[in-house]
């Protein structure tokens, strides 16, 4: 696209756009972990549509299904009707998804985008225990509709809400204060001290890994006693995986590692495998109190979404050699950090991050971090900052990148740190 | 679908979902105004996926540029950044919507449903004023999410949230009264008492039509007497035309009747052409105050959506052809009701309400009601109730609905309706 | 005092005084309806401590059972304990108010102030009903704490709150629009709508005559009405009477003459008979479902309060004397307003408003009420405005006031009147 | 009274009533420290009403101008007209408290109890910030008006408003986790992380001992610390020395011995010396930016408090006496206290608590506490609990209590420990 024919477009758009921002060319078509802009110049992508594209873009066995469903004139819009894609949807996520894994949960499907997800949880938790209070963490992000943004840390976000974010309070995240305080704490105590001032809350919403808030990785453990506090103390958990589930840190769901059943599951993003909205709320059966129509949502059975994600299922969850491969490729990226943080280390306090193929190098500053995407970019590299300031360099790419273009594009990031902390 | 395999799938979702509850069989495949079910009967369909598929399912030339964008490995999802498709998209509706109509509006991709841009819309209205409150009205319908719910009036969905939704304050809508109080006295009365308790609105949203509310479509008159009042106080307008936007009434946006010029407007459901997510926020130019960011959503740049919307503009926008079909066959229906209405005047008071292709007839009671669709399903034919009783059978039928369909279909519905005042 | 002594003592305080700025002088003895500042000057008092000094101030008979308390070393503070005079307050107020009115209702001492009063209503009747919306009035004045605030009208008090205030609906009032509309309409309609977008309330708060509204008296049948509408929706009906009880209106109840039986009351103001802080919240007692402790207050128990406070009740409550007497005063005023308002009518719209010795004279403007006012304190005559605009001279005079001084008085307000409006 | 009169008057009260469940006597006189029931029987008062006579019942010169002012028919009841009772109060609170201590604040009146001082507080430090939060402490009490409740911590009286409370956030007061942990760690995190999700407060709001919540003395180098976090990120900070203040730690304020100077001050409780309602809101000058009006509230200018509450600032507060007093006193309870410790600790841990005149002995439990105050008021000692769970014996006796009576109460508290622990 020419600079006028961008500016002109820009015009018609409300200047609240973000990304274009930090990639400033118009993309046309992608394949993989590559993209391709109008002047035909490729890019490798560390970012997958942040963490929307586990498969990649536009993976071709899922690409056939996708045409054919458009081709056999199937349903592509049906609501909550039942359709034949629907039911094979869920048949296949529960046969290959839930009961491998010893999982039993009902699936709604709440809308089209993640923040519905969020919204159907914290509604049915409120319901179900007639409370309305939600514990959430420093740093969380969940979504930008009210409810959402209510239990997401970010304050610009916050900001934007136009009125003030209530029922909600935020408890420190895994090593928020290092090792220096026992995991639970604070939140322990005000639980249990009647005097505390803190609402009984309906329920604890977390990530395993934070994503937006600059990769930050909870402790097995610390999931654990998290659910245990939650169990002893009759309140709900829901594991936010809109970001991390569907394969990104390895296993399916993010929470597998640590052992846990959570009350209720957010997905999205990644679930459809191909980059269309759709997004589910898991909840264990006997929470499951919702009238008939007391959450719905216009898009929340897009036909397309569930047969590319029934595909998906079958075609990476049959087996676990992506889970293998995800685990060998993140340890891969951890090793290159590693590396990169020692050679630094007596000049700059480089902080390794993530889990599995979410994966994060904390910068000193987030100018810093921004100058080691900015010249990304120019190299031909899409990655993207997270964190409070914007500090972490984070690494979102395909779970099905090639082993080299990996290598290629970590080379990148290498050569463009040594750049920002040598000015 | 056997019924076994029915119930097990069922099983599988919460019981949350309800249309399924209403059209108990498995729909497979669907072509312009017709479903299909996996017994291979066929269903006449005024539905619409709600207002979504305005110009009927699996559009063949929408479908060409579907499939040619799968194809091709276009750009399936983009968020915000620079597309060639999202740029043609905004281009196109530029020229093809808002420029002959003299609107000048920015646009926001809020994310990929109805309730995303109703919540963008708030929160940016709030962020512009200062002021938290909002104004809404009588049997309203704007969406599921937090900040959606509280200016909707059901009270099923209400009761859903489970925390006390506030910041709105129900107005009577447009003949909430009959013709008892003149336009807007209470509301106009709280807005110049300094005593009347009213917290100042930061907005006022309405639909021109309320589907979910029961086919109450307001007066031309009225939304300008809204639009002067809101003027006249400082207080911003925004129309969602989620449901009746999109030629549902006619013209495109379903206020151009009145003449009025919002200061925002929601635009989602048939937006994409095609039943794929897709939402709008349009807003004037000087309100776009947003910081980068401050809104996002990860489904805001779905590409199949722009380039079906794109080409949708362009079939049937690019002349007032379908506009005067709308509202010829919106007409037509209307003398179908009004035969029904007179025929059965002397026993039963019939209603019969709308606008353009958002028509409605008021049976006497929401059971009635509900005999006349499910005898309509047992004949072929789709089509829901609404309002706060669900005592009106609501018709949405694609705008590009055959004739003779429209014809058979109300055929239907009277003979259904004629069994159940004689029962 | 001295204008520099004045000015130092003010410098010591708030801006946030106000009645000091329409009577800028230092007052220092009181009787009766006579006030006298430091340089000797005697006062007329159309005020009445804003309706706390019903019995005009330091009646010589409950001075004396005051002082008794205060030599004989009698409990000044007491909490909740047990005392002499908190019994004897409860068993005369029992035996001399409710018995001989039929009415059955349990005393809290919910604090010192009306304000108090009113929020304890408020949570107990949110605790009793489980719902958290209260529906107030336009003009409404209930307190200036929080919850007793967000049921009150004026937009200068509100917006001191600093926070939205949220959880109550505004309804407009007794002839709020003339006799345009049937009582309730409204109101009832939202209640029976299920669509409607009104959050249940839990409670309904009134005054059947709004003091700081500017003097707007309800009808006996609208107040029926209300109570009804209430039992009917099975909502709790609370009347606010701190400022029209204790006699103000005729009865000791102002709502006797409508015959109703609210579920709770609020009394405060001039129910110590003496100036003294002191305030009951009366509740049916199938009501007091509350813990021990689950409201309190520190001054909630304050003995020559309860000592002056029964024998007002002995007082002037054992027989229909003062009750007559109001009535008759009420109407001598209502004479003389009707005459200023006909003598002007061909030239200005006075309105005359009240009941008992709670009166109105509306002007046309504010700014002529506060001439009147103005004047009226140069001649002697303590007299406030009320009403959104201060558009009201608000009298409320002592119960008990002669017949000359309340003539004199009037004498003064016509001529301001005539003043006024001849300018 | 007979238990028969008691039964009689209980049975018009609201079941909230507390104290006279711990004290099921009848109480008619009272003089110092002594209070007498009406079968003639004398208890030691260590509990002072809740702090409000922290010069003992009916002084003798503080009764003296309370009977003068009745006598002399002074102004009683003011609202917020210049009196003189009013200006000599204000004029001798400045010279005589403020001026000595270098304090330079406006004084509003804000209503007569305590609950009324928070709210004034709390809207003014929302309105000048324009911020809604408010930080909070665990065990915190600061009335039970709405606004005050939603700082307060203990959950029955949280409970009881029927209605979320929002937002407040709970910090960890001074020794929350002993030494565990750094002062201030989690909030001055949470303040500077801009993902911690707190809405940025208006207001700090604290006590320096926590009365009701356990006789929890904060430490001066804490107080410290949380004013110089406050202003360092311009935060206002709200001392509530409602129940600590005039003079019960020794000092007239509680936070002189800290060296700090907050935003604003509660006073209210002990501030008349006599047992009166009345309250104080104290504000640094450049915050008084109410309108006149914005808050108020009927019994804010009561005459007898104003008068002997300016006798007692003579009396007391011209020397440093009572304060050396105080602290010596206080010293004397702590060092029986610990005496009472140390036998027990081979057995039980208890914990002495408190600073000055405000001192807890922490039992094993609630129960045994109960047990103390229990047989306490057998032996004629007024002695009540505090804390979460009601396990700390809490001492509030005037601080003129005699030697001896103070002696021997303790006598009493002692051997009801050594019983309750043997038992």
């Amino acid at each position: 696209m020419t600079i006028a024919a961008a500016n002109a477009a820009t015009d018609l758009e409300s200047d609240v756009r973000s990304y274009s921002r930090s990639w400033p060319t118009t993309f046309t078509h992608a394949k993989g972990s590559t993209l391709v802009d109008d002047d035909g110049r490729e890019y490798t992508d560390f970012f997958a549509g942040a963490g929307t594209l586990n498969y990649g873009h536009n993976h071709p066995e899922l690409k056939k299904v996708v045409i054919d469903h458009f081709l056999e004139d199937r349903i592509v819009h049906g609501l909550d009707m039942f359709t034949d894609v629907r039911r094979q949807f869920l048949e296949t996520f529960n046969e290959l998804i839930l009961e491998p894994r010893d999982l039993d949960y009902k699936v709604a499907f709440p809308g089209p985008g993640g923040a519905n997800a969020v919204e159907a949880a914290l509604k049915l938790a409120r319901k179900v225990t007639g409370r309305e209070s939600v514990v959430n963490f420093t740093n969380a992000f969940h979504g930008m509709t009210l409810g959402a943004l209510s239990v997401t840390g970010n304050s610009l976000k916050r900001g934007g809400a136009g009125i003030p974010l209530v029922h909600a309070t935020p408890m420190p995240f895994d090593d928020y204060f290092g090792q220096v305080v026992p995991d639970f704490m604070y939140l322990e105590r005000l639980l249990t001290d009647g005097g505390s001032g803190l609402n009984k809350p309906a329920a604890v919403i977390v990530e395993t890994v934070q994503g937006e808030g600059g990769i930050n990785a909870a402790r097995a453990e610390w999931l654990r006693g998290l659910s245990e506090l939650c169990t002893k103390h009759d309140i709900l958990l829901i594991i936010d995986d809109i970001q991390m589930g569907c394969g990104r840190t390895g296993g399916f769901f993010s929470f597998e590692e640590a052992g846990i059943k959570p009350d209720m599951i957010t997905l999205s993003k990644s679930i459809s495998g191909y980059g269309m909205p759709l997004a589910l709320t898991l909840l264990k059966p006997e929470l499951d109190i919702w009238e008939p129509g007391e959450h719905n949502g216009t898009f929340r059975g897009f036909g397309p979404a569930f047969a590319s994600g029934t595909k998906a299922f079958e075609l990476f969850w049959s087996d676990d050699e992506l889970e293998k491969s995800t685990i060998a490729k993140g340890a891969y990226i951890e090793g290159r950090f590693n590396q990169i943080a020692a050679r630094h280390a007596d000049q700059h306090e480089l902080i390794v991050k993530g889990r599995g193929l979410a994966r994060g190098l904390q910068l000193p500053t987030g100018e810093l971090a921004g100058k080691v995407t900015s010249r990304a970019f120019e190299e031909g590299l899409l990655v993207e900052t997270s964190g409070p300031s914007d500090e972490v360099v984070k690494l979102l790419p395909a779970l099905t990148i090639p082993d080299d273009q990996l290598s290629n594009g970590l080379d990148i990031i290498e050569s463009a740190v040594d750049e920002a902390l040598s000015a």
